[in-house]
């Protein structure tokens, strides 16, 4: 993985987004905010019609020579619209927004797409949002966008993609094309398959044992509310990759599973592999990289009781305030059946005594 | 699963807690709390004299006869110390705090405890709490304990357990031994199995695809990170249960699997098998309880980005008190390398507008 400089300079023509859904209306609206010409297309008027409405951008005239193509259609359109894109523009630097590149990729290349011309890319722009209606030109800002260039990409097709990243507000990283995908397969399609298995076993269980679930489960489950048509088409363009995770996965448990029934039969050898797996599962955690990217360091949690009234949280975050405190993360719990709600705050080690100060001077319940 | 009302009447004697570790200490703690007289022991003197310092009670006399003895060892030492409790105190009320039941409950009575006195219970004392220095009067309140009477079980003795929840500042529900241990194999250790496999599996990867990770993942295996000893030692008292529940979830998964590898060889009809995954996945996630115990309600998300320094949340919290919004949830996710937040709120559909308002009138950046 790269992390590459900002290249020099602005955009150099017009863009044309193929596309005017979520994503590619998104991006439009960010690249005129820029003051990016824009051009739309769309198997459907309609759509292209919305997007325009929405200020982001104006039909393409006959004459309109393009210098980025953006193909933001789903993943099974996308090697076609590309390869057809690559031979209407000939100069243009195409790339697309798709969450899975190598299918997409060499299969641009397949029907017919310009090697040298093609570099993917794919905007990591959160998963709980769907649907045109919620298009936004600050939808990309902050996020990681990453650019798969082939060992084919011209340098400076490449360059003009991060130009685009970066006019988009978004924070360009280069990874090769199936490296993104088994980066994307382990750390986002596993969990969510794993996510809509754990939920799907709730469905045939006795409702009884589901209604003392606590924050663990609902934390696992969360992502297993997603789309489903959407997470459908990602799942089949990068199925390899993930049943390849998916193979690993079932091994362990598999080994666990067996661990388990030894165990229940007396076996201290076999509680030593279950041991192993929560080992194996603390250091796995502590890889996954802190706020901002940064190494992740151990954090204090100082949880506090708030009342379940408008306000409370205001009051709350004041008192966090008056500390001069800076919190690394939130997480509220609620507890089945009382009106009330633990507030967990994580802070930085040496901040956990002055924001119990903090809370405790404006006499908020701590525990800690 | 009953809930309860609470019956009436204090605890009408002493209560022995016995292990002062984090739950013993916390429910001698609260029990002292509410003014009764309570007893510690604890195979380790200095662990009863740190609790007793900590005003958590007193060490028991030679002709004290405590109503209740609260067993708050180890899962493995759990059954004998029970029928050690019995038979030393003939006329007590028998409970536990362990995570599991039927193997402790059942080893118990094996080894000569009453069965009419021995009311099983699981305080839901939270996960990411560990050593008897967090100990706290108000470890337990607003907490779920789950209370497991057998049919041997004297009536006065489950109403006595009752108390004592309620005497903590908990709020108890009824489940039978076996329920108890197949709902939290599927709610609570199956969960942790799968965070510590997944986990697990960023150990070998390349950590350059661990670094791109998002929100999913992070929620997905957070939950890994807790305490080995603890966990293993649940794993193995519930080993059958959590075996059984693994078994379907690997069932699932092979099936998910080989559906993947058709589809990636251009099988239709086995992304119509990926799709029923998700689609159980959606439906599974909706029946886990909401706030309260509530049914869950579809929530809006309204996202917001929040500059990285401090007294910006609270300024985020006191627009939202300006909105009299309550909120059901938040969530901050961090963006890989760059300076800022993205907090999602989410509050109930008929809120969101005004929330929207509250917000935009103090500046903040809204994405909805």
């Amino acid at each position: 993985m790269t992390v590459a400089e900002p290249p020099a300079g602005s955009i150099d023509g017009a863009v044309l987004v193929i596309g005017t859904g979520l994503i590619g209306t998104s991006v439009a609206l960010s690249l005129r905010r820029a003051g990016v010409d824009v051009l739309l297309s769309d198997v459907d008027p309609e759509c292209v019609r919305t997007a325009m409405a929405a200020g982001a951008g104006r039909p393409p005239a006959d004459d309109d020579r393009p210098v980025i193509v953006v193909v933001a259609v789903p993943p099974r359109h996308a090697a076609a619209v590309l390869a057809d894109a690559s031979e209407r523009f000939p100069d243009a630097t195409l790339t697309d927004v798709t969450s899975v590149k190598e299918r997409i990729v060499n299969g641009a290349i397949a029907t017919g797409a310009d090697p040298s011309r093609l570099v993917g890319g794919h905007p990591m722009a959160g998963r709980e949002v769907s649907g045109a209606a919620g298009a936004r030109a600050d939808l990309l800002d902050d996020r990681l966008w990453v650019v798969t260039p082939t060992p084919h990409s011209g340098m400076e097709h490449v360059q003009r993609v991060h130009r685009l990243v970066i006019t988009c507000g978004a924070y360009p990283v280069e990874m090769g094309v199936a490296e993104h995908d088994a980066a994307v397969a382990l750390v986002s399609h596993t969990p969510q398959v794993l996510a809509s298995v754990l939920a799907g076993r709730l469905v045939e269980s006795d409702q009884d044992q589901v209604r003392i679930a606590g924050q663990g489960l609902r934390d696992m489950t969360r992502i297993a509310a997603s789309n489903v048509a959407m997470w459908s088409d990602i799942l089949a363009a990068n199925a390899g990759p993930v049943a390849d995770v998916l193979d690993g996965v079932i091994a362990d448990l598999t080994t666990t599973a067996a661990a388990l029934r030894t165990s229940a039969a007396g076996g201290t050898l076999a509680e030593d592999q279950v041991r192993r797996v929560l080992e194996s599962g603390v250091e796995g955690q502590h890889l996954i990289p802190g706020k901002h990217g940064a190494e992740p360091a151990p954090l204090r949690e100082v949880t506090v009781i708030v009342a379940d009234r408008p306000g409370e949280l205001a009051r709350l975050f004041a008192a966090v305030g008056d500390g001069s405190v800076n919190l690394e993360d939130i997480r509220i719990e609620h507890v089945f059946g009382r009106p009330s709600g633990l507030v967990a705050l994580f802070v930085r080690p040496d901040a956990g005594e002055r924001l119990i100060a903090a809370l405790e001077a404006h006499d908020f319940d701590v525990r800690y």
